[in-house]
């Protein structure tokens, strides 16, 4: 777990279905965090909640269970409360994006809590008000209501990119090397004389083959192996 | 549905649970994703799969069922198959949220898919073949197993943000006019005199009481009606 995730509790308050807190510690664990309260659930993590952790019930097992909103926010230097909607005389709202970058930030002087409320009727305005930010997802206004687990879910995902290097590259599939300039120039000056042997291309009106064949390969970034195949096809088809 | 969503579909293919169907109805529902396409699932949706999407009934009511992959691609320029894994000859992997944003630019040219595998063994490799591009969410190494439908609601919120002009500012809440620089240092004077009548600060020796009040009310951004509220405090105080 990398350190700023580690300073991170998700918070549920009073969850009624468990099935949704095994789903939200998933959720939590595919991004890397593992710190879950739970306030008042109206029912323990049980059976269903296992089922739905599918892997995770490594986090609900180390979930702390308290009766209030305060207890889980004990110790904690910036709590963030999830809300589908605005509120009179609250903490400022912000965009989930904007709240997981300050969330991470904020890690470097303590700990930090997203804090979610029940499925049906969201944080109450006294849960909303031990909060210093509401953070929003952009969510469609004619349905903004996602499940629990899933708004769990973006959170921990913009927690995880937010502490990410955006610059890291995605893992590298098999790919081979890639061909250089004078290889790609070997393949088109193969492909020009093939059609002009073939009739295809009349050398005196070369029109615009050439250009497009240069263009297209261009786009194609391709493999030396990939070079070679076409050369060893166009050889071939010559030879007939 | 603004106008780039309205060209993308989501398709989910071979998907076991009718339940997960439902669920990732309504997550795509939720940022303004309409057009699901379900490729040869085990189920068909019915009662489960609506109890899930609670409230997106619509977008799978509408969905579209077809045999094969090629099926739910045709009159697409762009495929991007969803995966939590590198694969060997395959389109280029890039991030999640970079395919999102290609995925939602690409739509001024024509239709767009996101292709999602069965639950347990995601996208085979013939599947993937039919796509241009491979997109990853930057999981958790060690647990990199996203829900389906919670993949679904992910990759639907960035395609979301990235139709999103990002300087949209978050619905604000009833907040009271900004104080002016004027109201703020009436209160820093008022409480000033306020420390000097009761003793507390000698202005002889005054330390650094008023910076440290004025970088708290800078930080603070107080609205008109709370520095009433403060000096008529303050007032009520040095009347005792």
């Amino acid at each position: 777990m990398n350190a700023p995730l580690s300073r991170i509790r998700i918070v549920l308050s009073r969850t009624s279905h468990p099935g949704n807190i095994g789903a939200a510690a998933r959720a939590m664990k595919t991004m890397g965090l593992a710190r879950l309260y739970l306030v008042a659930p109206k029912h323990l993590p049980e059976e269903q909640a296992i089922a739905m952790a599918s892997g995770a019930d490594d986090v609900l097992a180390s979930a702390i269970v308290v009766p209030t909103l305060e207890d889980a926010l004990e110790g904690t230097v910036l709590a963030v409360a999830m809300t589908a909607r605005r509120r009179d005389l609250s903490a400022p709202i912000v965009w989930l994006r904007d709240a997981a970058i300050e969330a991470v930030a904020t890690t470097a002087h303590g700990e930090v809590a997203l804090v979610f409320g029940n499925e049906t009727a969201g944080l109450t305005n006294q849960e909303t008000d031990l909060c210093q930010r509401l953070a929003m997802i952009p969510a469609h206004a004619d349905y903004s209501s996602l499940n629990l687990a899933a708004a769990v879910q973006v959170a921990s995902y913009e927690l995880r990119l937010a502490g990410f290097d955006v610059g890291t590259p995605p893992p590298t599939n098999e790919a081979g090397l890639p061909a250089t300039h004078e290889e790609i120039e070997g393949l088109i000056g193969h492909l020009e004389a093939a059609a002009i042997e073939s009739g295809f291309l009349d050398p005196a009106q070369p029109k615009r083959l050439i250009p497009r064949m240069r263009r297209l390969f261009a786009r194609a970034m391709p493999e030396k192996e990939e070079i070679n195949i076409l050369r060893g096809m166009l050889a071939a088809l010559m030879k007939k």
